[in-house]
């Protein structure tokens, strides 16, 4: 286990655009503690009570505090950014949609699956998903420029 | 000058959907810190050299250290979440394209428009905008279902 709360074997490092195949997937699985919302709370500025006070949080339609839903996004960029296409990525495009909510305590597991690719333009869309307990919480699709083995 | 560089006449709490009307707009500038950098990562697990290597930095298309995308994006969501529609807003959707890397140090300006409503279904569609001296480095869209009056 890392620090942080992400664990798994994660591979990190550079799959280049050579590499790259359709069907390809990477993930990576983090339990979301309070220590995370309350540092998601500093860098984003959202003190958004939903987040952070269990008795206004109870009367919400969440019925409970729950996570920044950016929050739970943030582990699909790291998928991203640490593994597939990982090191040398540059970020184009992300779609999300915000499934269902994700409370403090929730393992969330992130994955990322090449959906197509465009080897002359080294462009490759993503399909990507956050699952707790097999559901999907969020889903969406990224656009990243992929690295390549010809200019390392 | 909040804490976590988060600073602005930022008011926060909500905008009801009887109030939203087309070209509403909120925002809040923020100062981007290595220490944010640094949470995170720790957060997301995405410890990318191109975040926290200046020597790995320095020889990649972005010539030093970057912000992690994801990041940037969450000011958005905290204007989102903080000020238009503000607390009691449901995020549905998100979409983001990423501009120009944004660097440690910079002054980001975040902002969401209201662009479409539909009162019926409490449905608000924003346009947003990240600036760093005028210059957009992230564009998005978002769908939120904005709290009423007629529930509080």
């Amino acid at each position: 286990m890392l620090d942080s709360g992400v664990f798994g074997d994660i591979q990190r490092g550079t799959v280049c655009i050579e590499d790259i195949e359709v069907g390809m997937s990477r993930g990576l699985r983090k339990v979301i503690e309070d220590a995370d919302l309350e540092m998601f709370g500093r860098i984003s500025g959202d003190r958004n009570p939903v987040h952070f006070d269990d008795d206004y949080a109870r009367d919400t339609i969440f019925g409970g505090r729950i996570a920044h839903g950016m929050l739970t996004a943030s582990l699909i960029s790291a998928v991203i950014g640490e593994q597939l296409p990982g090191h040398g990525t540059i970020y184009l495009k992300q779609s999300l949609t915000f499934l269902a909510p994700v409370r403090p305590g929730d393992l969330v597991e992130a994955s990322v699956t090449v959906a197509a690719i465009d080897y002359g333009k080294r462009r490759v869309t993503l399909d990507c998903v956050c699952l707790v307990e097999g559901k999907p919480v969020l889903k969406g699709e990224a656009m990243v420029l992929a690295p390549s083995a010809k200019f390392d």
